[in-house]
């Protein structure tokens, strides 16, 4: 048992699903953090988003170089209520954990891995902390899409992710040199060797108790692995 | 008991606490009605936010007029993942509640309170919806600075609502007729007679755990009131 409680840093990606964070894993995880105890810092990266999404008709209204495209820092601030931080002040020695919400956000501003699948980026400040947080030993969380940034950083270290059922996300995923392993909606994937957690969230589930409950499971084994 | 499970429209007014919907708040009631067994639908007016606030730096970067500037139901479909309906289209009749989660858009978008405080407008769509909900016996949840609105349509009913414990907010309720009960942060303020039940959240709380139970307790004393 540690003596204090851990503390989580939380990177978003934007606010809202079809071109941020999800915004209700996002929030559920901040509340899975909180109500177990410990303290978490929201993070993102200072950059553009890769488009912007009218989210009610679905159609893109700005992309990449648009005058009234989306800052990422700037969007995620709304989950955040305005206490964020930019990626570049992360400093993995301040934390025990770091924790990625799905969402397009992360396929999109956080790497590119819409576009360019298992041959994609990830942003410097992104990879940068992922290289970080697995130096100094932090557990790693993941939802939804996001384990794919993960894998693309640490995928060479043969780690275990799940992503959910789709064959073409799992194909990707190992050509990266992961081991993709399918769970259930609420399910967590722990790969203990490597401090890595992940659950699927909304790639597949359907209903917002089912985000609570998956979040929920992510944290406790999270924890687990911090032996607190 | 009724038979069938009850059905909760929920009103946004954005996306993110300067400038529309409380997200924490939003999320939170859209999680304990669903964990309750309850369905809901989640509805926003069509129009233009009053201002759009950068929620990093808490500057305005656009306001009504500007091209720039943003739409409250286009934002309020992030909370909603897409599945959102105008307000215009909302019926009371198909409905057993309606509830309005807070943030700076109730007091922006929803109506002009911040601007106008007791002397304010309130958006042609949700003067309908209340007036229609109240007609039609419906209950009626709202949180944080969202009693305002309620406030302003039905406060000549001498209804009892909570804000909190601001002063200048007590007394701007009074004006319209409310009687203003002081309650914490997670405590509901229930008027049986006329089925409106309000909590302060954010109003108060300083933490998301907080909003979980405030908004679990406000749609708790709804079912109540519903007998279900």
């Amino acid at each position: 048992m540690q003596q204090e409680a851990p503390k989580f840093a939380v990177v978003l990606s934007g606010c809202g699903v079809f071109d941020g964070s999800e915004i209700h894993e996002a929030v559920c995880t901040m509340l899975a953090i909180e109500q177990s105890g410990c303290k978490y810092q929201c993070f993102a990266p200072n950059t553009w988003q890769a488009r912007t999404i009218d989210h009610f008709t679905g159609n893109a209204v700005a992309i990449a170089g648009d005058e009234d495209n989306r800052n990422v820092l700037a969007e995620s601030a709304r989950i955040a209520r305005g206490n964020i931080k930019d990626l570049a002040e992360f400093k993995a020695k301040d934390f025990d954990a770091i924790v990625f919400p799905g969402g397009f956000g992360a396929a999109l501003n956080l790497s590119d891995f819409a576009v360019k699948g298992a041959d994609c980026d990830v942003n410097v400040e992104v990879k940068r902390a992922i290289d970080e947080s697995y130096a100094e030993n932090l557990v790693i969380g993941a939802m939804c899409i996001a384990p794919v940034v993960v894998a693309k950083i640490l995928g060479k270290e043969h780690i275990h992710l799940t992503i959910g059922d789709d064959k073409k996300l799992v194909t990707s995923l190992e050509k990266m040199g992961v081991v993709a392993e399918t769970k259930k909606a609420t399910e967590v994937c722990v790969d203990e060797e490597h401090k890595i957690v992940t659950t699927p969230c909304y790639m597949l589930a359907k209903s917002l108790p089912e985000i609570y409950d998956a979040t929920r499971n992510l944290v406790d084994e999270m924890l687990e692995i911090m032996d607190y």
